[in-house]
């Protein structure tokens, strides 16, 4: 018998969002029916601008990728005015994540993050054994972030700013008064995956690597996946010193994103247009959600991303409700397992919002 | 400042077979003049199935792919007649691998290989903590497994056949002799990623995951990077009995591969014909390598793969070589940092070959 390690007794499994083809193939919906605002994908769908390198490079699957990602991290360091070498690429901001927690965790440390955040936080702390400390609330307070961390001395804290599955955000000033005094002693991870809609929402709020490069062990943490639209391509990054890099390289597998993913997130790098748009219509479409929400006496969180988490009283049921859009074809959050009776809705087309409204007031009736 | 963890002063970075951009960057060669026969990528190309498939999937970029992986398992399911819980999507069997190690080891514990094979078995290793042990030959022999296994106790061995880089392979026969020794003890990986070709040479060197599905903590791993042609997509597979699989689960991140990866690999189950054309070509073109070899008084290991590993007298240096053809724009991979003073070169299409011969004789005169 092989022994698993001790770990693994403690980890859930992430819960993703269903996908359309499990609608599909359990109730019975036509996909063309199917609503899906469940995973904060950008509702315009591809830049045409990507689906024309994908097709251009339709014939390179053979063919392993550049594993130094040299035209990639160019164009990042033009973007965001750092070196090559203060950059790493995950699948995703999530690889990175990972990364950072096999790097500095163990069976006798901790890490700290608020009450409700990205769920990954935890399972990458999970699987290395440690421990997870979170503040009382889901906002990041500095007051209750200082605490403890003073008592618990955490070797990373969690910032995510605008945070998910909430939707709220920590301004510019309060993140860095966090970083100033907690950097010296723990890796802070400034989890920037919304950046693009809470910039554009208050420029307050509104930060780049540049502004965190001058501290050690602060990571900034961006994503291709929502603004840029590119979540089924599986690219992030990951922008800190250089030393703090290399640490992290120890952990990338050789080849972690895919021949097409390398071309398109080159692309996407070159075409701030699409980002503009897909924020202006996320713009337009959450005032609508904010406005159902007040004409329906229902509670909402200030949303800084594409989503907006509506926050149930007890007539309803998160769950309940979840389960009855399901069977109508519309997809959201349910965040039950968040400890919250509440829904995300990712903010989708005007058309796809129509729908969700439609059922959701019959649902809530 | 931060403590990284111990294990990570230990580790080696895994040096990706040098990408075309590169040579094109360096030298000043026109891609177009480049052979790259160095990273054991399909000569033939991407299939034009395959190709098709990207091409109709190049608008949904944006949607995150469905994590069940419901239609992929399916297809596996019925290629090697197993259940969906014995199945584990990796980003390429090397995520599998990379599973297997959080999973089992750790700073106590230690692995089994031969002295020459997949380098990311080490790296992985050593991401962990733990020790590697290797037999004197490249070749899995029984007696040097056996007696290493009775000494250091290792919790993973690694039977690489078709082994990478050199070449070789072991029989089924040798195979289950060595699971039925050690797999109450020790967690058996057979990496197959090379299997279509062997299995092709020679029946006596087909193993399939059906063979070792009534093993307790034996995985068969495969992949889509070689035979099928889709290196660049990074889908592999492992399968086991279920109780190992769920474990492995925890280990494995949301959306691991790409949506366009998850389609191609979809797709790639139901065409057969692609792979045995791939077979066909290599098994015609690897008999020029073989008849180069003894023509010009060169040693070689006799290849189950789609490679060769040319084994250098004291005349010839593998690294000056390497780097001549380099210069010439003909990419292979120097194996001296496996302490072989030797070269691996992908057998590539017959045009590709010609120019590989015409450089490589020069180099070597």
């Amino acid at each position: 018998m092989i022994k698993f390690n001790k770990a693994l007794k403690d980890i859930k499994i992430y819960e993703a969002g269903k996908p359309i083809e499990l609608v599909v193939r359990e109730f019975g919906i036509d996909p063309k029916d199917v609503v899906k605002l469940a995973s904060n994908e950008n509702p315009i769908g591809t830049n045409p601008a990507i689906a024309k390198v994908i097709r251009a490079n339709a014939e390179n699957a053979h063919l392993y990728p550049d594993d130094s990602m040299f035209e990639l991290k160019a164009a990042l360091c033009s973007k965001f005015d750092v070196q090559n070498e203060n950059i790493i690429i995950g699948a995703g901001s999530d690889q990175v994540l990972e990364f950072i927690s096999r790097a500095v965790l163990d069976e006798n440390s901790s890490v700290l993050m608020s009450a409700v955040t990205f769920a990954m936080y935890e399972i990458y702390t999970k699987q290395m054994g440690a421990k997870v400390h979170r503040t009382a609330s889901h906002e990041h307070k500095y007051d209750e972030f200082m605490e403890a961390f003073q008592m618990h001395k955490p070797k990373i804290v969690y910032i995510c700013t605008p945070n998910n599955p909430t939707g709220d955000a920590t301004s510019k000033e309060e993140v860095l008064a966090m970083i100033k005094a907690m950097h010296k002693d723990a890796i802070i991870v400034v989890d920037a995956a919304y950046m693009e809609y809470g910039a554009a929402k208050d420029a307050r709020y509104a930060i780049t690597p540049k502004d965190l490069l001058g501290y050690e062990n602060v990571i900034y943490l961006g994503t291709f996946s929502k603004a840029h639209g590119l979540g089924g391509m599986r690219v992030g990054y990951g922008i800190a010193q250089a030393e703090f890099i290399s640490e992290l390289y120890k952990m990338r597998p050789p080849f972690n994103i895919s021949t097409l993913s390398l071309a398109v997130a080159i692309e996407a790098c070159k075409d701030d247009s699409f980002v503009e748009e897909s924020v202006a219509l996320n713009q337009e479409q959450i005032k609508r959600y904010e406005n159902f929400a007040n004409e329906n006496g229902l509670k909402f969180i200030e949303s800084y991303t594409n989503f907006i988490t509506y926050l149930l009283d007890e007539r309803l049921d998160s769950t309940k409700i979840s389960d009855a859009l399901l069977q109508r074809g519309v997809i959201i959050r349910n965040l039950a397992s968040y400890n919250m009776n509440a829904v995300r809705i990712t903010i989708g087309t005007a058309k796809q919002n129509d729908i969700f409204f439609k059922h959701f007031k019959e649902v809530i009736a």
